[in-house]
């Protein structure tokens, strides 16, 4: 039996349960918003004098308008602060988008940036719109494929864009990247929409990230902002489950959401969006809290970086070494992601699905992994990673037995 | 010139601001749940060892579905704890059951007991379902009426109730109509369901109010238990922009729904439903929270009476007399309520539009007005309900005039 068999057996008898699938904050990240419960102290009223505990005020109060603004690099007038989940804002927002094509003849599609977000394509499944799969690259969207897609395909109704530490690839989008995606709507029908998901754009694990453009900059000057959906939250600021959801429209849009919003609801939690103002309500008490996320996530990264090293010596694997966010993208030989993420799965390490990160949970070469190293303590991360290395080197050897 | 025109060109010089329009809690109301912030104090951990602060658990932690179960008179396993809107999940629900719908070939049809709660019947329009007008008795429902309409029409999915303390006119169902609804499915086709937004569930102006039967119990005995969606929150107990929203349905249907939300949301705030659970920890403090609604608000409720007491020695107009609920129903004389409301209007009493009380904003008879006496402050109240009555009487005068 082979050195990796043993070591395999010997994780199979550990009885271990750790867990590298979702995005989640660690204890001690959620532990650096704990000032947020003070910040009413019987004090419920906005500064332009809403009591927040009372019923109306779908747009969200002022204070929680600019928050999402100063995040997100937009107008407050350009912002709708909302609930804990700007998932379902995402939802809501194309579900809305959806009403506009009731009388469209052919199926809706939406392209999709892979490895992505595995949350953007049930949204897609969902509201039955159907996916096509467009390569993410180091800069952005393989755009000519993009531009080119569009064009032929009128059917296409947008794009999920996550521009900043893409999930899971990390990828930043460059500053053409950017201003050349402002004007595809440009190419296409009317109703054509950039879904932006900027669930990272203060998420930076270096010092020094070169900043993302505003798309809605760009998009006012190419005449486009009412083709443009940006999105955020406090997610992953403050709390994971009960921060605030923001999303950013032209006043047009902005205006039309809130009329499609306005039957399902009355209005969102503002005494919780009184609590995020108050708690940030300036931009050093904002840098402070991601500087002391990153003092707790960097060394979680690097470690993921130290312990795949050895695949990389034996060309077993490459991955991302992202500058922000919260994942790492991994790349197996092709063929192998499944297995790895199933054998890992035996020995009580559990990985994202294979495939998670396509359309459809179909990765067309099954060779990508995410992982999600925030949660566990650097003790079970690195416990969890010499599994995954031990499971890769397995897979890698039982296909080499199996060709012999 | 009469001493009633001279009244309302008094009030019209007055330069009144008074809104009598929503079921807002009064700002007295609102600080009775001022020890919610406090719950907290550092210890996010549900009962269970569910760290609240992180995502996922879209059914809710469970302290917070006994505390749905105890308002509702549910089992805990039948609920959802949610997020600061009963109506969103209302609307969610209808979404869902929508999508059940999709290959039935005429549009869906819902009955909605007349005077209503207008944003039930914004939910029906928004998802494109006709609505029906049913009476509503001082019993519940005309049921008779109902009968004879799901026997014949196969396209009506579900009815509207407000069981206790109805939305306006403050009708508690008999015993009797509550056992005849649950066997009101059988009646028809398979996915007709009861929405039962049971808002008012625990807001006695009396202290002897008749309790509610359980729906759900009879419906488990008459084997409808899936026909019938169950809805209340805390809006009007603790905080109305930020309390928490409950759903209660068999397992089954409970399942179903979980996997219908799970694309749309990872999950609800658990945080406040954790600040909710331990503020109203025990029977003993939902009582006395209630009790001191009731001292607020029954002295509102009382002026809204006295001051109405000449219309009726007069014939001009009767309302109802409610055992709880937020509101006050005024039918006046055919063909006056839209005048009534704009006359108010222009002197600067802000009432519920005439028509809001019924589908499409379409009072047939044009004579019910929905007061909403919460909001205001004594003074402001029994100011505004002078305006009412001035401009109940000229209304009446202008008519007699133009008659003569």
């Amino acid at each position: 039996m082979s050195n990796i068999e043993l070591d395999y057996l010997r994780y199979l008898g550990a009885n271990l349960s750790l867990d590298l699938t979702r995005g989640k904050p660690c204890p001690d990240q959620l532990a650096l918003s704990r000032g947020l419960e003070d910040m009413i102290q019987g004090d419920y009223q906005s500064r332009d004098g809403i009591d927040t505990r009372n019923y109306g005020g779908l747009l969200g109060i002022p204070e929680a308008r600019e928050l999402g603004a100063r995040l997100l690099d937009l107008d407050p007038a350009q912002v709708l602060a909302g609930g804990n989940s700007s998932l379902a804002l995402m939802y809501q927002f194309l579900a809305f988008r959806k009403t506009q094509w009731a009388h469209s003849e052919t199926a809706p599609k939406f392209i999709c940036l892979v490895p992505g977000y595995d949350r953007h394509f049930s949204v897609c499944e969902h509201l039955g719109i159907a996916m096509i799969n467009v390569a993410l690259t180091p800069e952005g969207p393989d755009l000519s494929m993009v531009e080119a897609l569009v064009e032929k395909d009128p059917s296409i109704r947008g794009v999920w864009c996550v521009p900043k530490h893409s999930n899971p690839t990390g990828h930043v989008y460059t500053p053409e990247t950017v201003q050349r995606l402002a004007k595809l709507p440009l190419l296409t029908q009317s109703d054509f929409v950039l879904m932006w998901d900027n669930a990272y754009a203060v998420h930076d694990l270096d010092e020094d990230v070169p900043p993302l453009e505003s798309l809605m900059a760009h998009a006012e000057a190419a005449g486009t902002a009412d083709h443009v959906a940006i999105f955020g939250s406090t997610s992953k600021i403050t709390l994971a489950g009960a921060g605030l959801g923001f999303c950013g429209l032209s006043p047009s849009v902005l205006e039309a959401f809130q009329r499609y919003l306005e039957p399902q609801m009355i209005g969102f939690d503002k005494v919780n969006q009184l609590r995020h103002a108050r708690f940030l309500d300036d931009e050093h008490k904002l840098k402070a809290l991601m500087d002391a996320h990153r003092k707790i996530l960097r060394p979680k990264f690097d470690l993921v970086d130290k312990k795949l090293k050895p695949l990389s010596a034996q060309s077993l694997a490459a991955w991302s070494q992202p500058l922000g966010g919260y994942f790492v993208s991994l790349d197996l030989k092709a063929a192998s992601a499944r297995q790895v993420v199933q054998l890992a799965g035996a020995a009580g390490v559990k990985l994202t699905p294979a495939g998670a990160t396509f359309p459809y949970g179909d990765d067309p070469e099954d060779k990508n992994i995410r992982i999600a190293p925030s949660f566990p303590d650097m003790m079970d991360l690195g416990q969890a990673l010499d599994v995954l290395v031990c499971c890769v080197h397995k897979a890698s050897h039982d296909a080499a037995s199996q060709s012999h």
